[in-house]
């Protein structure tokens, strides 16, 4: 099975960019995690990207604040589908790092999620291995199903409550 | 090969989305577009967008303005990646479409590419298949190549220009 | 009396939205709550919807947060009038929920009240029902009285202690 | 049956408020257009809404741009439901007007639709009649089927259009 | 000397007003305070605003959050200048107060001033009621030089502080 | 008579700027107008406004888009009401220009009013010069009156063309 | 003397930048103009920034639009000062070109002028490289003049307009 | 060596500014910190700003919030290359301070960097004293190695963690 590599532009973004890993686990899909930054190690950054298809990569995850450029410095350096996960920092509530992610100029798209949305990127990353693999995509199903009943669940919990 | 389909909220959207359409004509990539509303045909939507697996289907692209509900309630339905392309409409630049789009709920992404970029969800679309198809990932290398050369030759003629 | 539904799309909407309940019990309209998402239980929430008038419902209440779909998903499936609450959430201040909520496409309208004003949602309901119904009409004329003189008693309150 | 009134804060306001008027009468909905300002003409303003519930008046629906005021200050005279409208003007795109109408003090709704959604409003004024009227209920119903089967026929064009 | 009126359109907001009060006390200036809603009590904030000149009043203040109509109601019914302050409220910062203070109609102008900047509000009622009073003229000028002074002590602070 | 001066930071601000001029003239106030940059003049800007006070000047009126420092830098210089225009450039609206207006540090206010709103400045200088000025009140009160005759004329203009 | 390298995104950013030229030319500074890719020709614009300071240039000043990741990605590759010009492109009036040059991660500034503002980067780079030349120096002092002078002679030409 | 002066527009600015000042230490450049305001001591911020080349500054860096004029004022007086920090304050998040700052008009440009960067800004200053000084140039590049063999070692840190 295909790896997806989860890359944030400095350690600080760990807490948002850790959701995504107990997702990989469920669905038994390997990962490596890295700190290379757009900026600080440009050069690390192109090599892994450049290389990720031939390392049997299928997907990359990249998590960035602010000037928000390390997405948009992988996806110049692979064909792979790349996640950005726009952070959340200290000002604009990510809206700066929003822009700089998605806004890629013609023919190096990035494949943009929520702010400090890690979790639901690596649900992405999931379901774009899913396209060419039939059990995962039945896992998904599933977790989709499970997520339903726990809606219902707290429906019938306020329910409950309510007529208290 | 699996197809993709291209969903529009509206027909005043066919002259931003049709820019998809030549870029799978480039690939070989078999597609579909469909003019499906999340709100005024909202069965229609749900029902395409389910059966959408089964009916050999990769990738969903989905493009709508304002209150761009259209590739979250597609994304609802499915657990095939859904890639969004907010419309600029009348208002705000296409920053209510960007904000409905990306600021998906914990478990459904959508992969929200940037305001009007239908080629860019193209390609994006066609990664995505590439993560399984090492012709798709050639194609796409090859293209890269392209673009690049394209750059270089700009940047050549602008020497010429600047040196008369 | 005709019902009104407020549906939330989590249950972490409940502290918000529950600001509308003693609203209800003022004056006297039967309500029902329901945790129903617009992206994990579409079903639900479109088969809840299109049965509402005939479940002698008149108004629908819809809280929701970041890309909130949940008050058009609902305004999709029944003419009865929809009143949405955008949820203020960790990013944007509301913004991405309001621009989500009152942007609708045309003939699918939302009647959008302010971030996360449940409590306005809820006298719109009951301004809505008491279209038809004398007796609502003088219990809002009487509340607003009531308003207009703890507004007053406040300036009151304000002069003496200026005066001091 | 209660008659609608149309307020505009300027004659200027017309092209966008006059979407509202040919469908209050595809429904049969008597209807009233006024140009009342809520800072040059206010008394006449506060007149007209404090009277509407007793003139026969169901729904008040009002546009204004800008610092748009107009439709707070008629709600702060009547307990009649109030559709506000934000008219765009020469800057913000409407997002001043929006603002200015939806964000409304506790105790005082106002019922906001998008920017320059003038037919929005009329059809959400006939939602709101409808609660209590079987016949305009039907009619909005059978006025949906016509809009979803116009999507569907704009699909089947599209098909033709992609297959030739 | 002419008073001057501060106006909040609730008493939650006299945290941020009564910075206003002791610039009034040192520059010598009679004022009052209320508590009057433009939406909660439109008669009284109207009444006052119309008898305001009669009553002596030279400048009138009005401080109001959210979707902001209380100075515009109040210069809709005299022709004294009114100063808005935006009160900042739980979402945009103020944004949406500015904008509903600051973008009055033709003919109608409010003398804006920065969000919760009551102090601000208070000297420039003051710099209005100078143009016909040297006296408060050079209290002004006095004041200014005193500010001046403050500056340029804390520069010397600091300068002391570095070369530590 | 106090004069008004009109100070605007370019002379392409001059389409905007001079729908004052006519104001002063219907009043009968007198004032100058002056293309002064606080950037590019910074000491001509400041000795103006400086000397404003002695020279007669009851208001000063600034205009200026973009990083707007100029009624800003006046209000420096100076402890008359300084009004601010915001002007609107070529992006953002004005936006820029009127958060560089109105928010201005503690102890020196500017008067700020809506973008490329030069009427309405001037009717403001008029309406603070009427404080000391039966006169001018009168007049204000008289202008105010003929616009509501305008409003309520446009009002009768449509009921005229509604009813046919 | 040092070189300034002018880097532009695309060829479509040519009318915006090439209001640089005639300044480097006015100051008899040696200019280069480019067209580098930070997304579609990484490696030479990581080249041709790593190679800048030994190439005898003293400044990069890089043009971008949408996500303009261009500034920062010469900025990872040189320790010469390199300005950011943001430029407009179809939507959000290069608010997001703006954010995306101007937050950048500690470590690695970008020096940001204005939007679309090239002959602001261009002087901005004059002044750099005159911290270290007396003649630059004094050129620009000159010019300052005569920026002045022809203020003054704009605010003379409209007393002479406004007298008439 | 030329120094580098950093002026703050109120001593509440410190906190942020001082983040500036071990930089100037690390590489042995000259500076001196003052707390200058543009509109409340703006003759002393303009003489300092005007004396600067002449007293051996070759940067100024500038520091305010809000209506951030202080870079601009001091731009305005010098040919120096000025470096702008929009401080953030209590609203906005310092958007205020970052369209006053960076919007300048052409003829005074504003080298503005990121929201609060005060470290890049010293950053910044040290970078434009290098291009004539082959020593601070050296100094940068082994800073930005260190920069960089940070993040691996952060890498590094995080493999160590992940294997576990």
């Amino acid at each position: 099975m295909k790896k997806v590599a989860v890359i944030m532009g400095s350690d600080s973004d760990l807490p948002v960019v850790e959701a995504a890993f107990p997702i990989f686990e469920q669905y038994g899909i390997p990962y490596e995690a890295h700190v290379f930054s757009a900026h600080r190690t440009p050069e690390t950054t192109a090599a892994f990207a450049a290389a990720a298809r031939d390392n049997d990569f299928g997907v990359i995850i990249a998590a960035a604040g602010m000037a928000a450029h390390l997405a948009g410095a992988i996806a110049a350096q692979t064909t792979l589908p790349v996640i950005g996960i726009p952070v959340k920092s200290s000002t604009f509530d990510g809206l700066d790092a929003l822009l700089s992610t998605v806004q890629m100029p013609p023919g190096i798209p990035v494949s943009t999620v929520g702010i400090n949305a890690a979790a639901n990127a690596a649900i992405l990353a999931v379901q774009i291995l899913s396209v060419s693999d039939a059990d995962l995509a039945e896992q998904l199903a599933r977790t989709r199903q499970e997520m339903k009943n726990k809606v219902l669940a707290k429906d019938q919990a306020l329910q409950s409550k309510l007529s208290k």
